[in-house]
């Protein structure tokens, strides 16, 4: 069932609870915001006390009010909010935005009424919004319902807020800027609605083009993947996204839980989201005024037209780190523009038409670098010299701009001078920056937009698996009240979910250790086999290439003395006796339960170096092949397995393999909570991988 | 001797050559600047046809002007400069702006004709600057000699620019945002003066509080750090450094050679001499207004007051990204919090004043925080609520940042709203930023170069070497007319620098390898001996634990068999017996000279890795032992060389040590282009480190 937020955002009628006539009161500024910025339907203020304010007849209750009442505000004192909520209810509202603070942030009494809130929402069928919020904004219908000062213009970005204050600082800037909006949100407590209903909402409404949001948290990581994910394949969604949640208490033991952490959660979460993230408000901006009125790019080629030589180079220095491509302009454009420019200019790319430049020249290069094949975006940047035509350089941009189908961005670098030209530029949708840097950014996020839009749904692959030889694992784990495993288990865990392991038998004594060496085949390793004794190399629990019986037989007495002194209550069910594995590369393969998001995979370089260097990437499971086969080129030693060196390049489907099983087994067994796969050894192509230890840590 | 740009920034007179009365020409925007922006000096056009110019009288040519000329500003067409040039010396003119371009930047005429030129300002020993440039300024003397629009602040700001054109941008955006320079010069071609001059010039300027500077390339990269080293010490220099130069035609062969590249030299340099990096223009302005009138902070640890939540945490991640701390404020301090603030309020950091703070709960706040000894800086943030008092809240911070003497940077987020208070915050000194990311990236290069400042002075250490047996062997190597060394050579040169080998014998036949095997001790390694063969392992030129003299013996056949067939030209003198290293962990140490800077070391993890994961830093050398202390620890696998996991620490000290020499061998000798020590193999902590091989190319 789609979400409808038509009461917010399509009310016939507005009831404001708490009106005042008082100028300096919150209750007077929704109702002259209301009624000032043009509401065309009926605006209600309530207030016991008053006849009438702003010139609409006051009413002492909703419950008073004669019509229908679609959304009401409600900015009454805390105490007398719930009321007020159970009225509107009676009353058959639809929606309510609680500005009114004094809930959950400020305690435990706050929050038990804002639970009794939502309880009274809930039983009318109601929709919040709040509480603690500044209010909303619509300039469509147009609907001002917010405590803060103007109404921006009309445009394509919607803007959501979990900090309200943060709110008033982006309406200023964006009447100074002219940026347009077509919703903006105070998201305050998210009692009922939250950050997803608006996504979601929002991605069905034809007036917002671009979906900004600035988040603290994130009510239901595994739905704001899923809604996102939808979402963002239509329109982009841009997020800023401050602070790091704490991990909870529960005690990391595990490699990946060392390497994860929220942060990662979120990076990974918002990449297979499709969300782009923006490092602070200004950047939002940045990007998001590009994507509100200019086209996303077919490709990451980049034109660049300058009159000046030294921004032309930052650009390019620009494009470089951002990952995008200085576009190869044809002999076709490059004739064109010999003709067009003096022999001095420049007519490879960066296209310099010098310093000297009217406005024809601009007009000229640009709609050659427009009409060429090899083009994918447009970078026009200008300094303003004694000669330079700023407004007719701003105006032959705009006019390429409509009739090209290529996104342009302008640097017109400089404030007094260039602002009628900027002006011209910002009218026509054309967004301009101060430096080539920035623009770069936001064509940088076009184009990681115009990737994921093309990017084929993940298709999530089951294998045959034997999910109930796991499940009897698990049950008999917790029966005995452990939370980690045995060897033995890890290995019946594997051989369900096929993830490959060495040739391996668990040996109560010495003799049976060396009887298992030799029917296995010597060398082998020998290792303590105890679900207690997580960290086994650390006791001296772990012993390579024994070459004999009695070295095999030597080492099982030892391991088992110095297991039973490090750790005296330690469960020691013996010694695994396992085929020892030669060459291959170690890679690390896990799984740790993000509380926001869920089971958050992790890949990396194995062995010593993985802890060190954190040469990890991560991703949320499920995962397809293709976001596996991403994950393995993402970590910085991917050449090591491609093979560097004449060394032969190790076997990246069966890694890849391992992965997808992984992914499998953590979906289906959510009381999985960490899960190492480490070393995960990957022989030469062809070869296949073993995984040599699994440690798994249920909840 | 100090170099005097008396006549450039305290001229007596000026004489601009190509004055011309028509306001489209620069020959007149000159004239109108100087005279316009109250040059208090005489001003002489020069202009042949021309009785006056803005009521100056005109003479023909500078020889007919009856008085001194300190400067001459030139701007006649390119044909007529030298002329010109010539007649300025004659005159005796002191210093001479060529604002014409069509010099070296044309092709080899126009280079040719900048060569002649420069001869002839030397001949008569003149200094220029240009030519193909706008001008300069001096906002104190004051002088507005250049074409560019309007005249900036009086302010603590000295900029240069290599382009011309950006000039012109960045004076616009001064003008508007009142930031206040006191020496702005464009470069141009730098055929004479450069910015190495500027820079020490401005060194000693006491109107300039920092340096800033756009630049392309660096004239003289040994000097350019010399310089920069001292002048860093008392001002801060920032500088955009755009462009990535050839690192030229010479094939590169070596390990460091790939690692390195000129991108790697200018991080290096800049660290080494205290430059201060920009990204953008943009953040070059954010670091400088803070320099130009905020003291430095005492430590890292930073104080947020803040009117609102969201931006609050903003600023705290940023300062975590950058390696900022939060304060951690004195109970003393969090008393008068919590006494003067509302119960709601966060008296921790960052301090929340909450939404409806008036300026008197700021004030409170501010000086709270200002008097607290743990605090370095301040971050002051505003988001306008209805309530605030902007201007009000404004002026409290400039009344404690007058008596505090601790740095205080703002963010009043938000533009018209803002717009007053932010003028009053910027008059007084108090640079403002739009959101906290950007005030907290100039408190971070604060606290850089506050660090800096307090860094003793690198001190080389010179150890005792035999300098004469390593250029015997060098003239030998050039006597063969080879560019590489052999093994044998290699030793040479580590035993005469000190740099420990393993013991190793080279061997012409296969018994004197089984026998000097024997002396050794098993087990060895055998290498390919060829001063041809630079990849050994590519082609089985290394052959690892040998374990008995038969051993051996194949393995020398095999090996000189197959070195035959890869490289039938190569010279074979053997091979080389090895003493076997067992233990260790492998890192790379090597040069690369720069051709900008000279001997670039790095430093890096060793082994297949190293070019794999990068995991390398860079200095200049000769460097001290704090440096080379600081390269180990800048590598991201540091911690695998301090010890993890119970694994014992490696030598540092003999890493350190072999550095010092490696930096004082290419400092020595700088015919060698490329050297690699690698593996260079180290043990447990005072176990010491053995330079496997060493490779090493000559010019």
């Amino acid at each position: 069932m789609a979400l409808t937020l038509d009461p917010f955002f399509n009310p016939r009628s507005v009831a404001v609870v708490g009106a005042s006539a008082d100028p300096k009161k919150l209750g007077h500024a929704v109702v002259y915001n209301i009624v000032t910025h043009g509401f065309p339907g009926d605006v209600y203020p309530i207030n016991p006390k008053a006849e009438e304010i702003m010139g609409r007849r006051c009413y002492p209750s909703v419950l008073a009010v004669p019509g229908e009442v679609d959304l009401a505000v409600i900015v009454v004192p805390s105490q007398a909010v719930l009321a007020v909520v159970e009225e509107c209810g009676q009353k058959g509202v639809g929606g309510i935005i609680v500005i009114t603070a004094g809930f959950r942030e400020v305690g435990p009494q706050g929050l038990a009424m804002e639970r009794d809130l939502l309880a009274t929402v809930r039983r009318y069928g109601m929709r919040m919004i709040g509480p603690n919020c500044l209010g909303i904004i619509d300039t469509f219908v147009p609907l001002q319902a917010s405590f803060a000062l103007g109404m921006p213009k009309q445009g394509g970005i919607a803007f959501m807020s979990q900090s309200g204050a943060l709110c008033t600082s982006i309406l200023d800037m964006a009447l100074a800027d002219g940026i347009g909006f077509s919703r903006f949100v105070s998201l305050g407590n998210k009692a009922d609605l939250n950050e997803i209903d608006f996504l979601q909402a929002w991605g069905d409404d034809p007036n917002s083009r671009v979906i900004t949001a600035y988040l603290e948290g994130i009510a239901d990581g595994a739905r704001f993947i899923e809604v996102a994910r939808q979402v963002s394949k239509r329109k982009p969604v841009i997020a800023v996204k401050s602070g790091t949640t704490q991990a909870g208490s529960r005690a990391v033991s595990s490699h990946t839980g060392t390497l994860a952490g929220s942060e990662r959660a979120y990076e990974a979460a918002f990449l297979q989201a499709g969300v782009l993230r923006a490092t602070s408000v200004q950047d939002l901006f940045d990007m998001a005024v590009a994507f509100a009125r200019q086209p996303l790019p077919a490709t990451d080629a980049v034109a660049v037209v300058t009159n000046a030589g030294g921004p032309g180079i930052m650009a390019t220095d620009a494009l470089e780190r951002a990952g995008l491509r200085l576009a190869t302009l044809t002999a076709e454009t490059q004739a064109k523009l010999r003709e067009g420019l003096p022999p001095a200019a420049s007519v490879l790319n960066p296209v310099d038409v010098l310093g000297d430049a009217m406005a024809d020249r601009y007009a000229l290069a640009i709609n050659a670098v427009a009409d060429d094949p090899n083009v994918g975006a447009i970078l026009v940047i200008l300094t303003p010299q004694i000669m330079t035509q700023i407004q007719e350089t701003a105006a032959a941009v705009t006019a390429v701009a409509k009739r090209s189908g290529k996104p342009i961005l302008t640097a017109f670098m400089g404030k007094q001078t260039i602002a009628a030209g900027e002006r011209i530029l910002v009218e026509h949708g054309l967004p301009n920056y101060p430096v080539p840097e920035r623009a770069v950014n936001a064509l940088a996020a076009m184009v990681r937009q115009k990737r994921w839009q093309e990017r084929p749904v993940p298709k999530i692959e089951r294998f045959e698996v034997d999910r109930e030889a796991v499940a009897e694992v698990l049950r008999r784990v917790r029966a005995d009240g452990r939370l980690t495993i045995g060897d033995a288990e890890a290995r019946t865990i594997q051989a369900a979910y096929g993830i490959p392991f060495p040739k391996s038998v668990l040996a109560k004594t010495p003799d049976q250790a060396a009887a298992a060496a030799e029917e296995i085949g010597f060398p082998v390793v020998l290792k303590i086999a105890s679900p207690d004794i997580l960290h086994k190399t650390d006791i001296g629990g772990v012993k390579l290439n024994l070459q004999t019986a009695d070295q095999v037989r030597d080492a099982f007495d030892l391991m088992v003395y110095r297991a039973q002194r490090y750790q005296p209550t330690a469960e020691i069910w013996g010694c695994l006796v396992q085929q020892q594995v030669r060459g291959g590369k170690e890679v690390l393969l896990g799984m740790n339960r993000d509380p926001q998001f869920g089971p958050l995979l992790v890949f990396g370089l194995g062995g010593i170096y993985v802890e060190a260097l954190k040469d990890v990437t991560f991703r949320v499971a499920p995962i397809d092949r293709e976001q596996a086969r991403e994950m393995l080129s993402e970590i910085r030693s991917y050449s090591l397995l491609k093979g560097v060196r004449g060394e032969p390049p190790s076997d990246l489907d069966a890694i890849v393999d391992v992965m997808l099983r992984l992914s499998q087994l953590v979906t289906d067994f959510p009381e999985i909570v960490e899960l190492d796969i480490n070393p995960l050894m990957v022989f030469e192509r062809g070869k296949g991988a073993l995984g040599i230890d699994m440690r798994l840590v249920l909840k």
